[in-house]
């Protein structure tokens, strides 16, 4: 399984995901974590896709990729250009599949409008308390903390032109879902703040093949908030997907 | 040359110095950047001590070993336990070599004085802005804002636990500074607010073959507020130290 993390955070995000259950291979996104920072390609679906291809490409066999938040557009980056071949199953994890005004696949949530300007600010006195306070609403029961402290590293780490960049598309991806030709897990907590749970209603409404999981009263990380269910659902997966192809 | 960070910083820390120009390895201190987050050992001479020497047992030639602010501290810790053997030459920068209340070689700055407690506490609502603080203080020209914000992930990273224990030492270094007998070059801002120049003072006396080299009104950070010069001298000193050991 290949984890796509979301926007400003980082593979360090997944926490302790599939430990000893799954093999997973989660990645720091141009811009984030430990990756490099090129000054552009954030805008530019082809070279999302490309990156995701490159990771592929490492791996070898068939993977399911994992999106997280803005790690679902990131995926659907790369099923536009590179098609489902390489990819043995889909998991969107309250993800967007789609961004700019208007498109109801990139529908987020009050806490995500209410860090907006501010957490694409250069200055720090700004973009600080703002990216502090989005990322407390990150969770549905609050988060210890040190725990906080530390995953207000990921975002800071990104350049805020990063930031702002990835938020400069305006993507439809309506066609794309319908397209999807492999088994799909939508999964979302009803109390996620940060992405609205109908961006996964439209999803699912599109995708064929795909069962929804909704996680009550759990925020927007559902493998920090209850990792164990989020991972059990994740082998199950992973599991049915093996077993489809096997039978195939 | 390995490059040794100091409290609540990182590898990243040191930025560009030496690129092209020098061979070095900046290594996370435990609880830091990359590195393992163990519970202990971080009021623990010994245990620091055999860190360094784990990376000094990977470098295998002799090093010059490059302390940076509580890196100098660790760096005594190292000679405390394993002598200068292994060692070409020492740099210390910004440093601290003692720690503990009347120790004159642990005399920090106002923006250190002024960030303690709070940047030890759990709550982020405490820690954070205290920690901004202190990292806008570092430069005595003020940092671009997203640099600012690159730098705060630093400390956000370690641990609000291993930030407390750090401090919770009590060591007095005269006798071992007396004892170094390799060449050694102390660099201080003259704007230092984090590191009082009195540390460098300190250890300039005690140290026989020391060089000192006062930055003018530059803060806690040379390699990033005058990279050129700290990089020039770095490699100044490491041909010296090369010079020597061929002459020997």
């Amino acid at each position: 399984m290949v984890l796509v993390h979301g926007w400003a955070a980082a593979a360090s995000s997944w926490g302790d995901v599939g430990a000893d259950r799954l093999r997973t291979i989660a990645v720091d996104l141009r811009g984030h974590g430990d990756s490099g920072r090129p000054v552009d390609g954030y805008r530019d679906s082809e070279t999302w896709a490309g990156d995701i291809a490159a990771v592929l490409g490492c791996v070898g066999a068939p993977a399911v990729l994992v999106g997280w938040s803005y790690g679902g557009l990131v995926i659907t980056d790369y099923l536009r250009h590179h098609g489902t071949a390489g990819v043995a199953g889909i998991v969107l994890v309250g993800a967007i599949t789609e961004i700019g005004r208007g498109h109801p696949g990139g529908h987020v949530g009050p806490a995500m409008r209410a860090a907006l300007p501010a957490a694409l600010s250069e200055d720090a006195d700004v973009a600080v308390p703002a990216l502090l306070e989005l990322t407390r609403r990150m969770t549905a029961t609050p988060m210890a903390g040190a725990m906080l402290q530390s995953a207000l590293s990921a975002p800071l780490r990104v350049p805020p032109s990063v930031r702002a960049a990835m938020f400069q598309r305006d993507v439809d991806s309506a066609e794309l879902l319908r397209s999807i030709d492999v088994p799909t897990l939508l999964i979302h907590g009803t109390a996620d703040a940060v992405v609205d749970p109908r961006a996964t209603e439209y999803a699912a409404g599109l995708i064929g093949a795909s069962d929804t999981r909704w996680y009550e009263d759990i925020g927007h990380m559902p493998f920090l908030e209850c990792v164990e269910d989020f991972t059990a659902d994740l082998v199950t997966f992973a599991q049915s997907v093996a077993t489809t192809k096997a039978g195939s």
